[in-house]
């Protein structure tokens, strides 16, 4: 008996327990094959299968559009922040507008500058991004080269609840938080991206799901691992992708469509988990004070502090003797961060939320003799 | 009882066995942490420790000098194809020194033929890349950004014994396909990088060995994840790296230490492996026709023909029924192509050899009837 512990980090997060134990149980050599999947071809048929019900699952569990392609890349994140307007911005003469609600999306910016003009559509920053833009508030350009969003900011703890009305500008998106926790009307996006990490495999995958138009937009001046057309034409395998992220998003949207039955029954799940722990801070009395402002919460990571930084190492302490790790919050915000992905167990959430409620009695006012 | 086959394949590559059952024995949680090496924190203690130790093992085994930086990156060679002339041709007025030894050299230098102007100092196609150049072909330009070679061709079979004399220019390697397969004195090049799935762990890893004034001189106009100097500073842990793939390259490197003892050794036995093969090539009678020309050949890819090849089929299929596999050359090529790494058990080598033998001996004119 392996013991595994509730593991609330940010990213690298849990992964469900049958997808790991799949992996585990074939690691030394795929049924019928006799080749590990860390060592098999990416050429070979066996691979091919692979990938494609990787790809199959997805377009599946968010009904992608056919006029979309579905890539499996390297470098995170990061390396979209990159490739979107190296691609989209530089040498287009036009401006990007950025909805900047939490720091990934700010570092998103950030690169963007190194390629060409960006523009602020809004910045969360005087509330310490804790809440997100109504529609009225974005200072959209309607000739921009593309609006640029994070859909859920993981250090804040604020996740939109619906795409920003972009009019026919492309809408780029950072999905990795949030990324197959819910239903997507990907028609809506030009380009969705994700890092494995959080909801969909291991650290060392990137998901970027991009229309068709934008594909073909892809100057034919970059270097080819930058390149979304080259990257598409072959179908991720200009070069040798990271077979084993792939297998293992594979096991996992297996595991979304067949064990859970689909996003919106994983939304239905996210949705208890979260309200679980945020009635736990609503109702503590002014024990556990929120970071995000209710409209924005997010679904996937919990943001909240302590009446007191002193009780801070108690909390994580006391946490820790339990089983429930990686809470603590960024220092950006302070505090405590519960990231409650699709692989968090509720056994898990409700451990946390009990101790949470057992640790206010302990320490807050209502418990004071 | 698993049913493991002899993977002759170019890349991904067969693992050691020791590497491959640690992984699997510890894929639900690591011991003493309680959490999957697909779901820790980069940030940990625990992969701290992992990163590190992978780090030291490549330091020891490579006797890595103290002024160069190891970095565990992503986004395969092909990538590094284009970070070198991103970093060190573009906007410098030099050209760059392109030593043309086969497809991937040739490839590099295409990929940086975007970025600023290329010098082709030595191209062996006339030869279909079956030879590498003396020391007195190579048109060196003694003021070029870097000179440019790859250590092994992987698809043509051929391999530098030693490194090109370059004088004071910064000298840049492909090692990909030869890493860790024997002992080479890092500071004779400024950049050698190499993807982990030929001898270093599974695809999804690149590890790039960097002089320190070369991570000075990155350019700081380029995007976070295309900066060496930002990817060192941040000890490889700018976003999230490929974790598992580090771990693998952990666990391979303490079997090339502990268990093979060092690089000598392991270039001991791949030279008596590759003699196996190269003897049954030679001694054939001209039955097996070699690619590469002897002083060039690669330890690592033996390429070979057959008289006909109306045989090849054959000779594909007998092979396989005997568990021996990914034998196809490249169609570039041709022929056949055993790829015999350091994993590759003596053992695969001998039986392949064993089969060469008998199949000459059946289908060759020595064996008609």
């Amino acid at each position: 008996m392996v013991n595994r512990i509730f593991n609330f980090s940010p990213g690298p997060a849990m992964l469900p327990l049958a997808a790991l134990e799949e992996a585990q149980r074939d690691l030394l050599a795929l049924p019928g094959v006799g080749i590990s999947i860390l060592e098999i071809s990416h050429r070979s048929k066996a691979f091919e299968a692979i990938i494609g019900q990787a790809e199959a699952n997805l377009r599946t569990l968010l009904a992608i559009p056919d006029n979309y392609r579905v890539l499996f890349l390297q470098g995170g994140a990061l390396l979209q922040f990159a490739m979107v307007p190296m691609s989209f911005l530089r040498n287009t003469g036009k401006s990007a507008d950025y909805i900047v609600s939490g720091t990934w999306s700010k570092k998103a910016q950030e690169e963007a500058k190194t390629q060409g003009k960006v523009h602020t559509a809004w910045d969360g920053k005087s509330g310490n991004y804790n809440r997100l833009p109504q529609q009225s508030e974005l200072e959209l350009d309607p000739d921009a080269a593309y609006v640029y969003t994070a859909s859920n900011e993981t250090i804040q703890g604020v996740q939109f609840s619906r795409e920003p009305d972009v009019g026919g500008v492309p809408l780029v998106c950072d999905s990795s938080s949030d990324f197959l926790s819910r239903p997507v009307p990907i028609d809506r996006y030009g380009i969705l991206f994700a890092c494995a990490q959080k909801n969909a495999g291991p650290a060392g995958v990137t998901i970027v799901i991009i229309r068709d138009d934008l594909v073909q937009r892809s100057p034919a001046d970059l270097p080819s691992m930058l390149n979304y057309r080259l990257l598409a034409e072959n179908k991720s395998l200009l070069n040798t992708p990271p077979v084993f992220g792939v297998y293992m998003v594979k096991l996992v949207t297996d595991w979304l469509l067949k064990e859970v039955g689909g996003l919106e029954k994983m939304a239905a799940i996210n949705r208890q988990k979260a309200q679980m722990l945020y009635e736990a801070i609503d109702h503590s009395g002014g024990f556990y004070q929120r970071h995000a402002e209710p409209a924005s919460r997010s679904m996937m990571n919990v943001t909240f502090r302590l009446p007191e930084t002193a009780l801070d190492e108690k909390f994580l302490g006391e946490a820790k003797a339990l089983g429930l790790v990686e809470l603590k919050g960024h220092r950006s915000v302070g505090g405590f961060r519960a990231s409650i992905y699709n692989a968090m167990p509720m056994e898990g959430v409700v451990t946390l939320r009990d101790f949470m409620l057992e640790f206010s009695r302990k320490y807050g006012r209502a418990g004071s003799p």
